[in-house]
Protein backbone atom coordinates (compact mmCIF):
# COMPACT_ATOMS: atom_id res chain seq x y z
CA UNK A 1 0.00 0.00 0.00
CA UNK A 2 0.78 3.55 -0.56
CA UNK A 3 2.29 5.79 2.90
CA UNK A 4 0.38 8.17 3.87
CA UNK A 5 2.63 11.34 4.12
CA UNK A 6 -0.26 13.48 5.24
CA UNK A 7 -0.73 12.52 8.87
CA UNK A 8 0.83 13.65 12.28
CA UNK A 9 2.44 10.46 12.05
CA UNK A 10 4.75 11.59 8.96
CA UNK A 11 7.23 13.62 11.01
CA UNK A 12 7.99 15.65 7.70
CA UNK A 13 4.16 16.65 7.70
CA UNK A 14 3.98 17.30 11.41
CA UNK A 15 7.09 19.80 11.54
CA UNK A 16 5.22 21.39 8.60
CA UNK A 17 2.25 21.78 9.81
CA UNK A 18 3.94 23.28 13.10
CA UNK A 19 6.25 25.85 10.73
CA UNK A 20 3.31 26.57 8.50
CA UNK A 21 0.99 27.66 11.19
CA UNK A 22 3.33 29.47 12.67
CA UNK A 23 4.57 31.51 9.85
CA UNK A 24 0.50 31.84 9.31
CA UNK A 25 -0.06 33.42 12.66
CA UNK A 26 3.59 35.54 12.39
CA UNK A 27 1.33 37.25 9.10
CA UNK A 28 -1.78 37.60 10.73
CA UNK A 29 -0.04 39.65 13.82
CA UNK A 30 0.07 42.09 11.15
CA UNK A 31 -3.39 43.28 11.31
CA UNK A 32 -3.05 43.52 14.86
CA UNK A 33 -0.08 45.99 14.38
CA UNK A 34 -1.86 47.68 11.41
CA UNK A 35 -4.73 48.37 13.89
CA UNK A 36 -2.37 49.71 16.87
CA UNK A 37 -0.68 51.93 14.70
CA UNK A 38 -3.95 53.66 13.02
CA UNK A 39 -5.94 54.12 16.54
CA UNK A 40 -2.45 55.20 18.11
CA UNK A 41 -1.71 57.50 14.81
CA UNK A 42 -5.17 58.64 14.13
CA UNK A 43 -4.46 57.17 10.83
CA UNK A 44 -8.16 55.61 8.77
CA UNK A 45 -8.79 54.78 5.40
CA UNK A 46 -12.72 54.70 5.25
CA UNK A 47 -15.01 58.15 6.42
CA UNK A 48 -16.75 55.26 8.75
CA UNK A 49 -13.98 54.78 10.80
CA UNK A 50 -13.70 58.17 11.53
CA UNK A 51 -15.41 57.44 14.66
CA UNK A 52 -12.30 55.50 16.41
CA UNK A 53 -10.71 58.64 16.03
CA UNK A 54 -8.99 60.56 19.33
CA UNK A 55 -8.82 63.31 17.35
CA UNK A 56 -11.95 64.52 15.81
CA UNK A 57 -10.92 66.54 12.70
CA UNK A 58 -8.97 63.83 11.67
CA UNK A 59 -9.38 62.95 8.20
CA UNK A 60 -8.61 59.50 6.27
CA UNK A 61 -5.69 59.32 4.83
CA UNK A 62 -3.38 55.99 2.67
CA UNK A 63 -0.31 57.96 3.20
CA UNK A 64 0.94 57.40 6.85
CA UNK A 65 4.53 56.36 6.75
CA UNK A 66 4.20 54.22 9.89
CA UNK A 67 0.79 52.64 9.08
CA UNK A 68 2.33 52.42 5.52
CA UNK A 69 5.83 50.53 6.63
CA UNK A 70 3.38 47.85 8.59
CA UNK A 71 1.12 47.40 4.96
CA UNK A 72 3.99 47.07 3.40
CA UNK A 73 5.24 44.67 5.16
CA UNK A 74 2.07 42.62 5.13
CA UNK A 75 1.94 42.05 1.69
CA UNK A 76 5.83 41.08 1.50
CA UNK A 77 4.51 38.55 4.19
CA UNK A 78 1.85 37.24 1.79
CA UNK A 79 3.88 37.20 -1.22
CA UNK A 80 6.45 35.26 0.28
CA UNK A 81 4.43 32.91 2.89
CA UNK A 82 1.87 31.82 1.06
CA UNK A 83 4.01 30.69 -1.88
CA UNK A 84 5.87 28.68 1.10
CA UNK A 85 3.00 26.99 2.51
CA UNK A 86 1.40 26.19 -0.97
CA UNK A 87 4.68 24.92 -2.45
CA UNK A 88 5.47 23.28 1.04
CA UNK A 89 2.22 21.06 0.94
CA UNK A 90 3.41 19.29 -2.90
CA UNK A 91 6.84 19.08 -0.63
CA UNK A 92 5.70 16.77 1.97
CA UNK A 93 4.42 14.31 -1.39
CA UNK A 94 7.82 14.01 -2.73
CA UNK A 95 8.87 12.23 0.74
CA UNK A 96 12.34 14.58 1.21
CA UNK A 97 14.98 13.55 3.64
CA UNK A 98 13.31 14.30 7.19
CA UNK A 99 16.19 17.02 8.57
CA UNK A 100 16.82 18.36 4.77
CA UNK A 101 13.27 19.34 5.03
CA UNK A 102 13.27 20.53 8.73
CA UNK A 103 16.01 23.09 7.84
CA UNK A 104 13.86 24.28 4.74
CA UNK A 105 11.21 25.03 7.60
CA UNK A 106 12.92 26.58 10.19
CA UNK A 107 15.13 28.70 7.93
CA UNK A 108 12.16 30.18 6.33
CA UNK A 109 10.47 30.67 9.48
CA UNK A 110 13.60 32.45 10.90
CA UNK A 111 13.87 34.65 7.55
CA UNK A 112 10.63 35.98 7.64
CA UNK A 113 11.20 36.94 11.79
CA UNK A 114 13.86 38.65 10.73
CA UNK A 115 12.36 40.26 7.62
CA UNK A 116 10.15 41.56 10.17
CA UNK A 117 12.23 42.72 12.95
CA UNK A 118 14.72 44.70 9.95
CA UNK A 119 11.40 46.25 8.24
CA UNK A 120 9.63 47.51 11.20
CA UNK A 121 12.95 48.80 13.22
CA UNK A 122 13.93 50.07 9.50
CA UNK A 123 17.53 48.62 10.10
CA UNK A 124 20.03 49.61 7.56
CA UNK A 125 19.79 47.76 4.35
CA UNK A 126 20.76 44.99 2.87
CA UNK A 127 19.67 43.36 6.04
CA UNK A 128 16.01 43.44 4.93
CA UNK A 129 16.91 42.24 1.69
CA UNK A 130 18.86 39.62 2.82
CA UNK A 131 16.13 38.17 5.46
CA UNK A 132 13.68 37.93 2.59
CA UNK A 133 16.30 36.54 0.21
CA UNK A 134 16.67 33.66 2.23
CA UNK A 135 13.22 32.69 3.09
CA UNK A 136 12.47 33.30 -0.73
CA UNK A 137 15.55 30.49 -2.18
CA UNK A 138 14.02 28.20 1.31
CA UNK A 139 11.04 27.95 -0.91
CA UNK A 140 12.51 27.82 -4.33
CA UNK A 141 14.62 24.61 -3.48
CA UNK A 142 11.26 23.51 -2.17
CA UNK A 143 9.64 24.26 -5.66
CA UNK A 144 12.48 22.83 -7.51
CA UNK A 145 12.42 19.41 -5.99
CA UNK A 146 8.31 19.62 -6.73
CA UNK A 147 9.01 20.29 -10.43
CA UNK A 148 11.36 17.31 -10.77
CA UNK A 149 9.53 14.69 -9.53
CA UNK A 150 6.21 15.84 -10.46
CA UNK A 151 6.93 16.95 -14.53
CA UNK A 152 4.65 15.25 -16.89
CA UNK B 1 -3.49 1.58 9.60
CA UNK B 2 -3.70 5.19 10.15
CA UNK B 3 -7.34 7.07 9.60
CA UNK B 4 -7.11 8.96 5.96
CA UNK B 5 -8.20 12.21 7.18
CA UNK B 6 -7.98 14.06 3.41
CA UNK B 7 -11.05 12.19 2.08
CA UNK B 8 -14.58 13.01 1.58
CA UNK B 9 -15.32 10.14 3.83
CA UNK B 10 -14.29 12.37 6.60
CA UNK B 11 -17.01 14.93 7.38
CA UNK B 12 -14.65 17.54 8.82
CA UNK B 13 -12.72 17.25 5.58
CA UNK B 14 -16.13 17.39 3.63
CA UNK B 15 -16.87 20.41 5.37
CA UNK B 16 -13.80 22.28 5.18
CA UNK B 17 -13.92 21.62 1.44
CA UNK B 18 -17.39 23.33 1.23
CA UNK B 19 -16.88 25.93 3.39
CA UNK B 20 -13.05 27.16 2.11
CA UNK B 21 -14.35 26.74 -1.66
CA UNK B 22 -17.42 29.15 -0.80
CA UNK B 23 -15.23 31.50 1.15
CA UNK B 24 -12.68 31.32 -1.78
CA UNK B 25 -15.52 31.92 -4.25
CA UNK B 26 -16.88 35.01 -2.03
CA UNK B 27 -13.23 36.20 -2.59
CA UNK B 28 -12.83 35.95 -6.12
CA UNK B 29 -16.36 37.84 -6.68
CA UNK B 30 -14.84 41.26 -5.18
CA UNK B 31 -12.40 41.06 -8.51
CA UNK B 32 -15.98 41.27 -10.87
CA UNK B 33 -17.40 43.73 -8.38
CA UNK B 34 -14.23 45.75 -8.79
CA UNK B 35 -14.65 45.56 -13.24
CA UNK B 36 -18.18 46.41 -12.14
CA UNK B 37 -16.94 49.67 -10.42
CA UNK B 38 -14.41 50.45 -12.72
CA UNK B 39 -16.32 50.53 -16.21
CA UNK B 40 -19.67 52.00 -14.56
CA UNK B 41 -17.00 54.88 -13.09
CA UNK B 42 -14.46 55.39 -15.57
CA UNK B 43 -11.73 54.31 -13.17
CA UNK B 44 -8.48 52.62 -14.84
CA UNK B 45 -5.40 52.17 -13.32
CA UNK B 46 -3.41 50.92 -16.75
CA UNK B 47 -3.52 53.88 -19.40
CA UNK B 48 -4.48 50.82 -22.46
CA UNK B 49 -7.59 49.98 -20.77
CA UNK B 50 -8.86 53.65 -21.36
CA UNK B 51 -10.40 52.33 -24.54
CA UNK B 52 -13.14 50.76 -22.28
CA UNK B 53 -13.94 54.25 -20.77
CA UNK B 54 -17.33 55.51 -21.69
CA UNK B 55 -15.86 59.31 -21.58
CA UNK B 56 -13.02 59.62 -24.04
CA UNK B 57 -11.19 61.92 -21.80
CA UNK B 58 -11.16 59.77 -19.04
CA UNK B 59 -7.26 59.09 -17.56
CA UNK B 60 -6.10 56.58 -15.22
CA UNK B 61 -6.35 56.96 -12.05
CA UNK B 62 -5.83 54.85 -8.61
CA UNK B 63 -7.69 57.32 -5.80
CA UNK B 64 -11.19 56.47 -6.56
CA UNK B 65 -13.16 56.04 -3.29
CA UNK B 66 -15.48 53.85 -4.56
CA UNK B 67 -13.21 51.34 -6.31
CA UNK B 68 -10.50 51.71 -3.52
CA UNK B 69 -13.23 50.65 -1.02
CA UNK B 70 -13.49 47.38 -3.30
CA UNK B 71 -10.00 47.06 -3.39
CA UNK B 72 -9.18 47.34 0.38
CA UNK B 73 -11.98 44.85 0.36
CA UNK B 74 -10.60 42.02 -1.31
CA UNK B 75 -7.06 42.88 0.27
CA UNK B 76 -8.75 42.06 3.50
CA UNK B 77 -9.86 38.55 2.08
CA UNK B 78 -6.99 37.96 0.91
CA UNK B 79 -5.55 38.93 4.72
CA UNK B 80 -7.65 36.88 6.31
CA UNK B 81 -9.81 34.01 4.09
CA UNK B 82 -6.10 32.69 3.07
CA UNK B 83 -4.79 32.04 6.25
CA UNK B 84 -8.22 30.21 7.25
CA UNK B 85 -7.83 27.85 4.33
CA UNK B 86 -4.05 27.20 5.42
CA UNK B 87 -4.14 26.67 8.98
CA UNK B 88 -7.67 24.78 8.26
CA UNK B 89 -5.63 22.41 5.85
CA UNK B 90 -2.92 21.60 9.30
CA UNK B 91 -6.21 21.62 11.60
CA UNK B 92 -8.28 18.88 9.50
CA UNK B 93 -4.97 16.53 10.42
CA UNK B 94 -5.42 17.05 13.86
CA UNK B 95 -9.33 15.18 14.12
CA UNK B 96 -10.83 17.64 15.69
CA UNK B 97 -14.45 16.73 16.81
CA UNK B 98 -17.09 17.01 14.00
CA UNK B 99 -18.99 19.50 15.34
CA UNK B 100 -16.40 22.06 16.84
CA UNK B 101 -14.63 21.77 13.65
CA UNK B 102 -18.28 22.58 11.45
CA UNK B 103 -19.08 25.50 13.78
CA UNK B 104 -15.98 27.00 13.09
CA UNK B 105 -16.11 26.96 9.39
CA UNK B 106 -19.89 28.58 9.54
CA UNK B 107 -18.64 31.10 11.52
CA UNK B 108 -16.06 31.58 10.13
CA UNK B 109 -17.73 32.01 6.84
CA UNK B 110 -20.75 33.81 7.83
CA UNK B 111 -18.30 36.72 10.22
CA UNK B 112 -16.38 37.02 6.20
CA UNK B 113 -19.99 37.27 4.26
CA UNK B 114 -20.87 40.30 7.04
CA UNK B 115 -17.66 42.10 6.94
CA UNK B 116 -17.78 42.44 3.19
CA UNK B 117 -21.93 43.50 3.50
CA UNK B 118 -20.54 46.39 6.33
CA UNK B 119 -17.92 47.05 4.45
CA UNK B 120 -19.88 47.56 1.01
CA UNK B 121 -22.78 49.32 2.86
CA UNK B 122 -20.19 51.37 4.71
CA UNK B 123 -22.45 50.36 7.47
CA UNK B 124 -21.00 52.40 11.05
CA UNK B 125 -18.48 51.17 13.31
CA UNK B 126 -17.58 49.07 15.15
CA UNK B 127 -19.96 46.72 12.47
CA UNK B 128 -17.08 45.88 10.46
CA UNK B 129 -14.41 45.65 12.98
CA UNK B 130 -16.49 43.19 14.75
CA UNK B 131 -16.98 41.45 12.05
CA UNK B 132 -13.77 40.77 10.95
CA UNK B 133 -12.46 40.14 14.16
CA UNK B 134 -15.28 36.65 14.82
CA UNK B 135 -13.49 35.14 11.56
CA UNK B 136 -10.20 36.24 13.00
CA UNK B 137 -11.07 34.71 16.47
CA UNK B 138 -11.79 31.22 14.43
CA UNK B 139 -8.50 30.90 12.29
CA UNK B 140 -6.53 31.47 15.72
CA UNK B 141 -8.46 29.02 17.77
CA UNK B 142 -8.04 26.36 14.81
CA UNK B 143 -4.16 27.61 14.64
CA UNK B 144 -3.52 27.04 18.10
CA UNK B 145 -4.56 23.33 18.24
CA UNK B 146 -2.78 22.57 15.42
CA UNK B 147 0.24 24.12 16.99
CA UNK B 148 -0.17 22.20 20.13
CA UNK B 149 -0.94 19.06 18.40
CA UNK B 150 2.14 19.45 16.18
CA UNK B 151 5.17 21.11 18.28
CA UNK B 152 8.40 19.59 18.06
CA UNK C 1 -10.02 0.83 2.10
CA UNK C 2 -10.45 4.42 0.63
CA UNK C 3 -8.33 5.56 -2.67
CA UNK C 4 -5.27 7.72 -2.07
CA UNK C 5 -5.94 10.77 -3.83
CA UNK C 6 -2.58 12.98 -2.22
CA UNK C 7 0.38 10.58 -3.48
CA UNK C 8 2.02 11.21 -6.53
CA UNK C 9 0.64 7.49 -7.92
CA UNK C 10 -2.51 10.00 -8.69
CA UNK C 11 -1.70 11.22 -11.96
CA UNK C 12 -4.45 14.48 -11.10
CA UNK C 13 -2.31 14.75 -8.11
CA UNK C 14 1.03 14.95 -9.96
CA UNK C 15 -0.18 17.10 -12.67
CA UNK C 16 -2.04 19.86 -9.94
CA UNK C 17 1.64 19.62 -7.98
CA UNK C 18 3.48 20.93 -11.08
CA UNK C 19 0.81 23.15 -12.32
CA UNK C 20 0.07 24.36 -8.88
CA UNK C 21 4.40 25.09 -8.11
CA UNK C 22 5.09 26.30 -11.64
CA UNK C 23 2.32 29.01 -10.97
CA UNK C 24 3.77 29.78 -7.28
CA UNK C 25 6.99 30.34 -9.24
CA UNK C 26 5.63 32.34 -11.88
CA UNK C 27 4.03 34.35 -9.19
CA UNK C 28 7.15 34.56 -6.92
CA UNK C 29 8.79 35.44 -10.39
CA UNK C 30 7.07 39.19 -9.73
CA UNK C 31 9.21 39.62 -6.51
CA UNK C 32 12.64 39.84 -8.91
CA UNK C 33 11.15 41.79 -11.58
CA UNK C 34 10.15 44.22 -8.93
CA UNK C 35 13.67 44.80 -7.55
CA UNK C 36 15.28 44.95 -10.87
CA UNK C 37 12.56 47.82 -11.93
CA UNK C 38 13.67 49.54 -8.47
CA UNK C 39 17.24 49.45 -8.90
CA UNK C 40 16.81 50.26 -12.53
CA UNK C 41 14.66 53.33 -11.79
CA UNK C 42 15.78 54.24 -8.19
CA UNK C 43 12.45 54.60 -7.14
CA UNK C 44 12.12 52.83 -3.64
CA UNK C 45 9.65 52.64 -1.44
CA UNK C 46 11.08 53.09 1.94
CA UNK C 47 13.85 55.43 3.28
CA UNK C 48 16.56 53.14 4.61
CA UNK C 49 16.30 51.80 0.27
CA UNK C 50 18.05 54.94 -0.98
CA UNK C 51 21.35 53.85 0.23
CA UNK C 52 20.75 51.45 -2.70
CA UNK C 53 20.07 54.31 -5.43
CA UNK C 54 22.65 55.28 -7.74
CA UNK C 55 20.86 58.81 -8.01
CA UNK C 56 22.16 60.03 -4.49
CA UNK C 57 19.47 62.59 -4.30
CA UNK C 58 16.70 59.81 -4.81
CA UNK C 59 13.46 60.06 -2.90
CA UNK C 60 10.96 57.76 -1.71
CA UNK C 61 8.02 57.36 -4.20
CA UNK C 62 5.37 54.63 -4.20
CA UNK C 63 3.60 56.32 -8.11
CA UNK C 64 6.52 55.25 -10.34
CA UNK C 65 4.55 53.63 -13.49
CA UNK C 66 6.61 51.14 -14.37
CA UNK C 67 7.47 49.79 -11.07
CA UNK C 68 3.66 49.90 -10.11
CA UNK C 69 2.64 47.93 -13.12
CA UNK C 70 4.70 45.23 -11.67
CA UNK C 71 3.43 45.24 -8.83
CA UNK C 72 -0.34 45.14 -9.90
CA UNK C 73 0.76 42.51 -11.74
CA UNK C 74 2.08 40.98 -8.95
CA UNK C 75 -1.26 41.81 -6.64
CA UNK C 76 -3.33 40.18 -9.54
CA UNK C 77 -1.37 36.78 -9.41
CA UNK C 78 -2.16 36.76 -6.04
CA UNK C 79 -5.90 37.50 -6.51
CA UNK C 80 -5.98 34.60 -9.21
CA UNK C 81 -2.87 31.95 -8.84
CA UNK C 82 -4.08 31.51 -4.90
CA UNK C 83 -7.60 30.71 -5.32
CA UNK C 84 -6.76 28.31 -8.14
CA UNK C 85 -4.13 26.11 -5.85
CA UNK C 86 -6.62 26.30 -2.06
CA UNK C 87 -9.48 25.04 -4.69
CA UNK C 88 -7.51 22.77 -6.21
CA UNK C 89 -6.49 20.69 -3.65
CA UNK C 90 -10.39 20.02 -2.96
CA UNK C 91 -10.94 19.41 -6.47
CA UNK C 92 -8.09 16.73 -6.55
CA UNK C 93 -10.39 15.27 -3.69
CA UNK C 94 -13.59 14.72 -6.07
CA UNK C 95 -11.36 12.63 -7.92
CA UNK C 96 -11.68 13.98 -11.68
CA UNK C 97 -11.31 12.45 -14.74
CA UNK C 98 -8.32 12.57 -15.41
CA UNK C 99 -8.00 14.94 -18.91
CA UNK C 100 -10.39 16.80 -17.46
CA UNK C 101 -8.66 17.86 -14.90
CA UNK C 102 -5.16 18.11 -16.59
CA UNK C 103 -7.06 20.66 -19.01
CA UNK C 104 -8.01 22.59 -16.01
CA UNK C 105 -4.69 22.78 -14.81
CA UNK C 106 -2.86 23.64 -18.05
CA UNK C 107 -5.07 26.15 -19.18
CA UNK C 108 -4.58 27.61 -15.86
CA UNK C 109 -1.50 27.92 -16.37
CA UNK C 110 -0.81 29.23 -19.72
CA UNK C 111 -3.56 31.73 -19.14
CA UNK C 112 -1.21 33.49 -16.26
CA UNK C 113 1.76 33.19 -18.74
CA UNK C 114 -0.55 35.09 -21.21
CA UNK C 115 -1.88 37.73 -18.82
CA UNK C 116 1.88 38.35 -17.53
CA UNK C 117 2.97 38.71 -21.10
CA UNK C 118 -0.15 41.09 -21.73
CA UNK C 119 0.22 43.27 -18.64
CA UNK C 120 3.93 43.89 -18.98
CA UNK C 121 4.01 44.63 -22.39
CA UNK C 122 0.83 46.68 -22.46
CA UNK C 123 -0.69 45.27 -25.15
CA UNK C 124 -4.19 46.46 -26.27
CA UNK C 125 -7.00 45.48 -24.35
CA UNK C 126 -9.31 43.23 -23.99
CA UNK C 127 -6.25 40.93 -24.76
CA UNK C 128 -4.97 41.24 -20.85
CA UNK C 129 -8.90 40.74 -19.62
CA UNK C 130 -8.88 37.86 -21.50
CA UNK C 131 -6.31 35.99 -20.47
CA UNK C 132 -7.13 36.73 -16.71
CA UNK C 133 -10.70 35.50 -17.59
CA UNK C 134 -9.70 32.43 -18.72
CA UNK C 135 -7.74 31.41 -15.78
CA UNK C 136 -10.78 32.70 -13.43
CA UNK C 137 -13.38 30.28 -15.09
CA UNK C 138 -11.01 27.62 -14.79
CA UNK C 139 -10.75 28.15 -11.40
CA UNK C 140 -14.48 28.50 -11.09
CA UNK C 141 -15.15 25.26 -12.75
CA UNK C 142 -12.98 23.35 -10.01
CA UNK C 143 -15.09 25.15 -7.42
CA UNK C 144 -18.09 24.44 -8.85
CA UNK C 145 -17.39 20.47 -8.76
CA UNK C 146 -16.03 21.17 -5.14
CA UNK C 147 -18.99 23.06 -4.03
CA UNK C 148 -21.72 20.47 -5.90
CA UNK C 149 -19.81 17.11 -4.23
CA UNK C 150 -19.08 18.36 -1.21
CA UNK C 151 -22.39 20.28 -0.22
CA UNK C 152 -23.66 19.73 3.53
Amino acid sequence: MSILYYTLNNPVFTNFAFYSTASAVKMMSMSLLTVAKRLSKDVFANPEDLVLAKNKSAVTTTSDPDVERVRRNHLNDIENIIPFVLVGVFYVSTNPDRNTALWHFRIFFISRILHTLTYQLALPQPSRFISCAIGYAATLSMAARVLLTARP
